[in-house]
């Protein structure tokens, strides 16, 4: 049973571009120090709806196992400790659990 | 470029499996009435981690204009009025664009 991870966080105000760039950064590392991680996308929210909040983080990951790895993996916890919890004001978290593949959309 | 939204939600306490069961029933029919979905994934949180919210949402799209007539179709729209707002405590909520389809998990 595959696993999709998401997490929608809310920032601090104040919060610069240029630590929304060192996240991004930062998260463009992991799926080449995380062979666990499958399909992983990030990035702030595209301004199309009122009210929405900051950023979003998803990651699929084929197993439960694999998603352990992930969210225990010593490199993503230093991420979460030096660049997301010092600008998150709120999180909001849910994993799914799915037996499919997501298809090729395009 | 590819739309990919996310809905998070808490539940108002005393939301019964039933009204679940029927959100899910509602979900599972959009993507026959509404041409402009993609892959749409929904359902409860997995129990994984404490303080999770409760269910999410995430419908891909393969462009704004497929995200907005999915976002503003009458049946979306019924399903919001009728069976989320009732139970929906809180709700979280971010467009990711994406130029990438999500590869074969598995």
């Amino acid at each position: 049973m595959a696993i999709r991870h998401i997490a929608l966080f809310r920032f601090v105000e104040g919060t610069e571009p240029e630590q929304v760039e060192a996240l991004a950064e930062g998260l463009a590392r992991l799926p080449g120090v995380i062979d666990e991680l499958g399909d992983y996308r990030y990035g702030p929210d595209a301004g199309i709806n009122d009210g929405n909040w900051d950023y979003a983080i998803v990651a699929d990951c084929a197993s439960l196992a694999d998603y352990l790895a992930y969210r225990d993996h010593p490199e993503h916890q230093a991420l979460l400790r030096n660049l997301v919890r010092p600008m998150v004001a709120e999180r909001a978290a849910v994993q799914l659990t799915t037996g499919q593949a997501p298809p090729d959309l395009e």
